[in-house]
């Protein structure tokens, strides 16, 4: 199996909002559709190992907020690279809440789901939620964000290192042996233990 | 419940292919998302009332082929806007099939996966199926097809009929007065009814 396969699905990215008590929680998922349309249902898969899943399994509730394409990576990275189990991300936001108290976006979205657990089934890593929605809004007329612009649009690139430095030798990585000069030719063995140009690393100044 | 706020979830586009025994069918579809990794399942969601239902529900099969951005809109139609209870839709075409014998697209996919049903869900109007992926292929590196891209980009846009015919008057939708000339003015009150210049229309040579 091609796993590579898998990435061409094509996925929006939500915020999952949820709460059981005094406990809530909010963070980022890309898997969410809409199942039926008569009566309304929505399906969402969260990771099992997360927080987000405990408070859904202990409550039956969540809200899916449509984050939009101006959605900062900071909101991204404040709800979707950290864990509720040892952050509490509502703790210093203030984030409105539906009418049963589940938490949803107050900025950067273009809807928000309410939604109420009628079936979880346990996937090994996920768990697959089948939900009613009890309640739409629209927020904002702002285009929603698909997981294919986060990508290539608002996930910071790796920034590539500048190398300013002049190359005055290189290095054989395999016996160490040193090459002076800053041009290797491309032909080039090493006279110690035979391996090519392609096992050298440039010797800065 | 706006539920013009569910319009905001975002979708890909899939040639769900489908078969049992000798029967044999292809339609659209855009709710598929993978919802586990490990192992890798997959869920879709069908109309009950599509033919293609009935063959998932037969032989506990399905493809899903990722359309790329550069499917026709013949294409989309031939799949999408018939029933295979009334027309063969394969019976023209030649269609690769997967190792059990389940076809899929053989143009404008970026790739395909081949599905085994775990469990159905009856939601009413749609099934949803949650699936083992058996095997997955990539079949091209073109952008995978958005349900956003498809009605902008690919859908036809209702032709706007260009009026040649040059206006010799305007009528009063109210009282049918009739006001000659090729030019209205804008402040022009009708003097048998009252009504202003927007109740009026034109009547062409």
């Amino acid at each position: 199996m091609d796993k590579k396969a898998l990435y061409s699905l094509s996925y929006g990215v939500f915020m999952l909002g949820t709460r059981s008590g005094d406990k809530k929680n909010g963070c980022i998922t890309n898997t969410c559709f809409q199942t039926a349309n008569d009566p309304v249902r929505v399906a969402v898969s969260v990771i099992n190992a997360n927080y987000s899943c405990d408070l859904i399994k202990e409550s039956g509730l969540f809200t899916l907020s449509v984050l939009s394409e101006n959605v900062s990576f900071e909101t991204i990275k404040h709800f979707g690279m950290q864990s509720g189990r040892s952050v509490d991300k509502l703790a210093d936001i203030s984030l409105p809440e539906d009418a049963a108290g589940v938490p949803y976006m107050g900025w950067s979205a273009c809807a928000v789901l309410s939604c109420k657990v009628l079936q979880s089934i346990d996937l090994g890593s996920h768990t697959l939620f089948v939900a009613e929605v009890t309640d739409a809004k629209s927020l904002s007329d702002d285009a929603p964000l698909t997981y294919a612009y986060y990508q290539s649009n608002i996930k910071p690139k790796p920034e590539k290192k500048q190398e300013t430095r002049a190359i005055k030798a290189w290095r054989c990585r395999i016996c160490n042996y040193v090459y002076e000069g800053s041009q290797l030719p491309a032909d080039f063995l090493c006279p110690i233990c035979g391996h090519d140009a392609s096992d050298f690393e440039p010797v800065y100044e």
